[in-house]
């Protein structure tokens, strides 16, 4: 063994014994005849002494040592007369007595610290050198705290982790898959699992009624910050459950997490929304809760009064920033420039004013009387020295515009702050989705997500107010993880293939060994998926998943430090009797 | 919820309880005026009872009900008069109120029941049924629960799971890759990892001192039965590690599955054999020593009388299997023919009978007189009654097919069972194989794996004799896992590189990146690796791998339920811009 100790455990108590540390070194300062050096490993940091009075060569030798040098010291510990507060070694030091270089280091191309001056592409390339960085030793060890939390809960509530395999065969429904060509079958391809839906339906088929699984799922997509082609889902089934044993089970789970974890308990039930409730409010079906800052629709009260652009809209809505009315107009311009941006996509913004006065001032007052104006400002509930902001247009881009205006003023208002959690489940989500181009239904989740109970009649009259019995859990606006209900029911299910515009056969070809699988028995089933990742991000206070991924790939889906993907030989093609037409 | 007990928790307590279960038919049987029914879930069995005199119209209901239809029940504990006591709850049944027909089910293709008529073919395509047999049930919670244990034996000797990614870049060297085209990148591929060694070394140059990792491995190999293309590794590195700390770390890890899994403690430390004594003493580098019937060398006392096939031969070794003497002509023949079989590839059979009343027996007395043959009886250390079996050859061939004989007289003799278990390490592997195809050394385990130090002389002067710090964990035959200590030193891993042929162009081409990290501060470090599947199948008692896999392939690397590999739509080839010329 290398080491006896390591650099985050010793203290005062430790004051005499001799011990071993390994470890980096992270900095080193020569103080006339002393030399410090600070020892790291992923435990900590300890102060190392060397003495140029007493151990002349020795000393000198550590004065070689550069950043990142691997070492081994021997030595005693003591008391430090300057103790460091900060640190959980920072009482004691070691008076060093042999030291064995175990490598040495070139200059690392950034400052490994909290604050680095590597930018992502450089961090990305040296990953190894990144994940030394405190704050990203930190996310690794939360995620895996996580991930030991999440299975402990599960094991104890009797669930088994069964994996289901990662070569599986393509659906050209849906996103699309990543492949992989089989040498064994020529001309024949496997594809990387989206998702374990399929396989864990047959686990319910197999009777393994309570299941889940931490799993890496694929998809080629084109990448977003919070998007990985490859990512880690926790994926889980129940059978003999329904929506409301799934909710309670995994508001178990969360529940769990944010006491082990985070230290919060949390007392009653999360909130439940729905996601009808969830537009109005807050204009999107992920919303962040820890601020109210509510959408209230005023399209009657606009109406009538001349102001074509309100007039023409089917949806005027508006929130109130409180005591905002003290906005600038440079303030109010630059909200302006954000909703008219690109991705936001509103054609411009009305402002009113509320002065703590109670005066009023607005940017459609020559459209609009005071009683009409006062009118909006009872309906927002807005009070003296409250700033309402109003957008219009088309029902829901305008609700998602609002929302995003909503977050952006919570931001610059810091009405939240990372620390804070506020969960909540968004249930009642509609069944289909309807597309216009190709002008049918979709599944809004799956083909399998049954429709509440009470809504079964309403297939036939009226598709589009069907509910599914589907839910998902938000933290801060984030999508945590959603599930549903699947239907387990033929005639019912033949129903939905039709609704969808599947023939028989058309069914039977991209479902068909599911629903034989269904023939023999199929228990009523529900189940939710979380995707770790993000959860992770959520807990770490961290924008982007590719921080709490220990080798995360790039937007174009390159991983810069081993730079993939990358040609394969001709041989490599031949024995895969594959030619590709790529530059 | 739909039930409010599992089929396998009630007993005698419960009597009076009214109580919901749901599960499905495991079988029907009428006795007069009343109808059985075994109702099944993954917790057990309970049987359900309908009284045609009390409720006629429930009790015909409940004889419509076939096999592995899923049902409600509603109905009262109560105490059996006929107990079962080889069932947890034998000693009571419910008395059924009502029903809810949940699902109906077609006739299974085959019985779903410990012995069950269906081949592995049929198996495998309704796997989802065959995973409803009780075998393979405890086959998947014996996966989950050594999963658990793993994972909490390492969490607390503070090693940190950390996911590394599944699509990476591929190397020509070593087993085939499994690749994946990249639609982003066009002409480029990632590969599946066969193991995440490099990204396991990565971790420890980033200062994650102990990772572990359980994760799908990839290998585009031709398949045997203990050989799937997807398979599920138990990956370990430590830093500031050497051999003795890995072996001590990773025993305790196999006490710990031994006790909390098997109920088997171990005291004292698993026995160590170098690879040299292995082949010498059993003819192969994974033992099974559970019995004796070790491999004697007669080789010097069977040459010059005439007898050419031992004069011919570089070695000759025997067994001697005890109390043996007895076996009849057949008996020795169907040995003969078992050790000539093209698998094992042996000549022939000499056999030496050393009777009760000490007279002899062989089958080549009449080249070699009674004192020679007292000799070979005195050096296998037999006894009256014994039998002695002797082949000849190359040394390495004629250890290896001693081996398969001394495991088929294991099992033939009964001299081991199911139950037993005997940990062993094997140590001081070769660091070199001589390949004579190319005319050169190959790395035995890898390019990274350190020589043991006393060697490294032997370097330059006597490659082959070169003994690695690598190591081996076996248990009743099967090798389990193995790892290494590896270089960390740059020089000895460019002498490494040397010898194994590679010009630094080379070296720098395939394990540049590595190289690469590793000038930035590489500490020491050693690892393992063990085969989670073979260790799941060792303790449950399988043959084949695919018994403890929830959805393994075939032979041809088919997935026979999904019907996976299969073609891809025209579309999907020219997005990755692919052609293919298979059939």
């Amino acid at each position: 063994m290398y080491r006896t100790h390591t650099c985050g455990e010793l203290n005062l108590q430790h004051t005499g014994t001799g011990v071993t540390l390994s470890g980096w070194v992270q900095r080193s300062r020569d103080h006339g005849g002393l030399t410090f050096i600070d020892l790291r490993d992923r435990y900590g940091i300890t102060q190392l002494v060397f003495d140029l009075e007493t151990d002349a060569a020795l000393c000198r030798e550590a004065r070689k040592l550069g950043r990142e040098y691997v070492i081994q010291a021997v030595g005693v510990v003591r008391e430090r007369s300057n103790k460091n507060p900060r640190m959980s070694t920072g009482d004691i030091e070691i008076d060093v007595k042999s030291l064995n270089l175990l490598n040495a280091s070139i200059l690392p191309p950034f400052t490994i610290d909290d604050e680095t001056d590597g930018g992502e592409e450089l961090r990305m390339k040296f990953r190894y050198l990144d994940l030394r960085r405190n704050v990203m030793r930190k996310n690794m060890e939360l995620r895996h705290r996580m991930a030991v939390e999440i299975r402990k809960y599960l094991d104890n509530q009797d669930f088994i982790e069964i994996e289901t395999p990662d070569m599986i065969k393509s659906t050209p429904e849906g996103a699309r898959d990543f492949v992989v060509p089989s040498r064994m079958n020529p001309g024949e391809f496997y594809a990387l699992p989206q998702s374990p839906q399929i396989f864990k339906q047959l686990l319910m088929v197999a009777g393994y009624d309570k299941y889940f699984q931490i799993v890496k799922c694929f998809r080629d997509e084109d990448l977003r910050s919070d998007r990985q082609p490859e990512f880690t889902q926790v994926d889980c089934e129940l059978s003999f459950a329904g929506q409301e044993d799934v909710l309670n089970t995994f508001e178990g789970l969360a529940k769990h997490l944010f006491l082990k974890i985070k230290n919060i308990s949390f007392n009653g039930p999360f909130p439940r929304i729905t996601f009808k409730d969830a537009m109005d409010r807050y204009g999107t079906d992920k919303p962040d809760i820890r601020f109210g800052m509510e959408i209230t629709e005023i399209t009657d009260h606009t109406r009538g009064r001349g102001f074509p652009v309100f007039d023409n809209s089917e949806f005027v809505g508006a929130i109130c920033a409180e005591n905002c009315a003290t906005f600038t107009r440079k303030q109010t311009d630059q909200l302006t420039e954000f909703v008219k941006k690109p991705q936001i996509g509103a054609g411009g913004l009305v402002y009113l004013k509320y002065n703590k006065d109670e005066t009023i001032k607005s940017s459609v007052d020559k459209f609009y009387d005071e009683p009409a104006l006062r009118k909006w400002i009872q309906v927002a509930g807005a009070r003296p020295g409250d700033l309402i902001l109003i957008l219009s247009g088309e029902r829901v881009p305008t609700q998602e515009a609002l929302s995003e205006l909503r977050l952006e003023l919570g931001r610059q208002l810091k009405l939240f702050n990372d620390e804070d959690f506020a969960p909540l489940w968004v249930v009642d989500f509609p069944l289909f989705e309807w597309d216009e181009d190709t002008g049918r239904f979709y599944a809004k989740h799956h083909p399998f997500t049954s429709p509440r109970h009470e809504d079964i009649p309403l297939l036939d009259t009226d598709p589009a107010a069907v509910c599914a019995n589907a839910y998902d859990l938000v933290i801060n606006g984030v999508e945590i993880g959603g599930g549903s209900v699947r239907i387990h029911d033929k005639n019912l299910q033949k129903k939905m293939f039709e609704k969808l515009g599947f023939t028989d056969e058309q069914a039977d070809q991209q479902f068909g060994f599911l629903m034989e699988a269904f023939r023999y028995g199929a228990p009523p089933h529900a189940g939710v998926a979380f995707g770790f990742d993000r959860w992770v991000a959520v807990f770490a206070g961290c924008q982007s998943i590719r921080d709490v991924i220990a080798f995360p790939k790039n937007n174009s889906g390159r991983d810069l430090m081993i730079d993939s993907p990358s040609p394969l030989t001709a041989e490599q093609l031949k024995e895969l009797r594959l030619k590709t037409d790529g530059p």
